[in-house]
């Protein structure tokens, strides 16, 4: 039994994923077909046009690009993560027919602050839970039964977004008011996506960020605010 | 905290299920308006034609009926129930904002069998895991945090789905070779809709009850061989 | 052959809309069950939910609700209109089954204006297209293939919408970037819905009248500053 | 003005698709995680896995993979083509941006049969409805509103599908019940994408080919007896 922490690692990504954007967007408005108008671009004007793409916001196009990641969370992480259903494909190790022996898990940042007494008690849980699970298997309930008792632990997915699907997952989990995990999560994936690409991201994020505004209305965290007021210092 | 059994009610549908559905395909093939057919058809008009899509596998159709249910169940099946994605709407209890306490509990069948010791032991560890959660939120832990240490609890969802998306939910769910508390839920609902249609689930199952046929090659349950055996032999 | 004004007419609809979206949210955030929660709110209770999720921004929980429209329009606009893909439902008219004799057409505004010689070969153009269509079927090619040289006639369509959808397509679709027809179908649309429900499309239209923003940055139409400049004036 | 044929080119293509898809479907059943298993399978065990997915129809996983296609077709076409709705992303030329001088079209086939008359009025309305429609642009006519007297010609599409989705897409659209110009596209598409790959494409077609069955029931063209009798006489 080992703690571990969330992690996502883009293992596949459309290296054409810009070209096909602008192909896209180019085939829409333009007399030529999709096999010239590959050709002539140069990356500059690919670039160009994938960022008037964006201000426009004319995301469909942004449909035919695609990331493949390999996410390690929490259950109760992948739970929320698997409730986007455009535009996205997920693939999760089974409880049914995986046993987890030895399983890891991820405690939360508000445990390992309490420490002392609570981050010990919260371990032993973990401690019997796998003790538990082990006797029931032992006396032949079946795994997807014995996971019953199992607390949040750590779960692994293949999870594949078209760039127009990260976008709404960026907007909505990027968010402070989102559950720290994935918010985590979604950060380190913007962080890598934007590593791979030119432009493609210059306006994913949350949307206090990259359109001035909130939609959290009474329940917004303050930070536009304080976006604001930073500018107006500028 | 309580033990509870797996449930699904439907608190809302389509009077009109059928006549829409009815409707809708006679748009499809004939010169009349929407609002012309929708005057003209008796009922038994419509029942007829709704068994004729049926027989056509025409079922695009059946996505303009809707059925709603409220659904009680653990977290382990909320969390295989939401990855349907088409077709279907969810509404969950948030963990992150409704404490549990004095949650409630399934118990699978396979450790109610076993009994004893190991029936015991799985009760003592909800009663344990409510009392550290109850702790932890004492000593400030956030909700959202304290539910980690959580096993599968109750959750409940309010969920809806078009017809064509329950058809899929059935052929998949009813299956014997399902999870047994998703495919409890799959035949109460069955069940019910059926109460409140006339030939509109006419086709609505398994495939092996539906279609003669097993989509599970060799992991096959064999009902298939018995259902065709017993044919025989009428 | 004969002239058609576009329509949308719902036929259909969730009179319980309201009720199933607070019922929805407010199973999200308490304890208690779907049935319990049905009763207890009053209907003003409901509304004054429904309006904080409106504010919120948490649409999803709209997705519970059903509007069924049957519309009348071109072809041009029908292969618009089917390009919403998630939220809703289609059946359209078939031109492989069904033959066009006598059809009905939409002529567009512009045409109207320009009135004259312009006018009068619109007209005959359809004429011809019409007879030429009859003499092919008469030749014995199927209606699937003598239909290619159609232009754009009247088709019928029975769309389903969640609310969810529909507050998407609004914000889309009456905006006055969008073309005439599919605008035109998009206010009657809007109109007809608030006329059926007290509170559930209040936010709904385009971002400039609702959110007092314009998503088309430089191809903005400028309503946005004079809705602005009306506002500093009161 | 010239004529066409209808095409579809593979564009661009997951060049790790089965990896991709054994990747995934590893991880739902191992205990390792994705980097381990992407590294550690053999291109044979690669394969083999992909067939063991498509054999229990375990087709979830194959949603990771994709492809897109340039498409020339009819509008006639391309209207049915952006009715599928999940799994597939579309970017069409627009009729409302770009001016339609020197369009092309398609003629079909049992128009060219006709051959004589038929095909000589057919190719003259074409004529006709490209010179009117020059006509009215000359009279500031939008293009929008021009479009509307336009008969069925040709248009470009980019069309990116997961693997999943073209399964959907080759079972309805390679059915000899299919209109011509569509089973004639899919046909291309299938061909291309065996061609890329090695094994994931194997169970891909018509119910009849792959499965042994039809959907179609009475409207069923007898194509399946046929396959049956032609391997009773193996």
């Amino acid at each position: 039994m080992m703690e571990v922490k969330p992690r996502a690692r883009l293992i596949d990504y459309d290296e054409k994923a810009e070209e096909k954007v602008a192909t896209a967007a180019r085939l829409c408005y333009s007399r030529q077909g999709a096999e010239e108008l590959q050709e002539q671009m140069s990356r500059e004007e690919k670039e160009e046009l994938v960022r008037k793409i964006l201000d426009l916001g004319h995301y469909s196009t942004l449909e035919h690009a695609y990331f493949a990641f390999h996410i390690v969370c929490s259950r109760v992480t992948s739970h929320q993560l698997v409730r986007q259903r455009v535009g996205v494909s997920y693939s999760q190790r089974s409880q049914r027919y995986v046993q987890e022996d030895g399983f890891s898990y991820i405690i939360p940042p508000s445990i390992k602050r309490a420490g002392g007494q609570v981050l010990k008690e919260f371990k032993e849980h973990y401690q019997q839970s796998q003790e538990l699970y082990d006797r029931l298997l032992a006396e032949d309930v079946p795994p997807e039964d014995a996971r019953f008792l199992l607390p949040a632990i750590k779960t692994n997915l293949v999870v594949t977004y078209n760039a127009r699907s990260l976008y709404h997952f960026f907007s909505l989990r990027c968010c402070s008011r989102a559950q720290w995990e994935i918010r985590g999560l979604a950060r380190q994936m913007l962080k890598q996506v934007r590593e791979v690409t030119a432009v493609l991201f210059d306006k994913a994020g949350t949307d206090c960020e990259v359109k001035g505004e909130c939609p959290e209305g009474e329940l917004s965290c303050g930070r536009l605010e304080k976006i604001k007021s930073d500018e107006e210092e500028d």
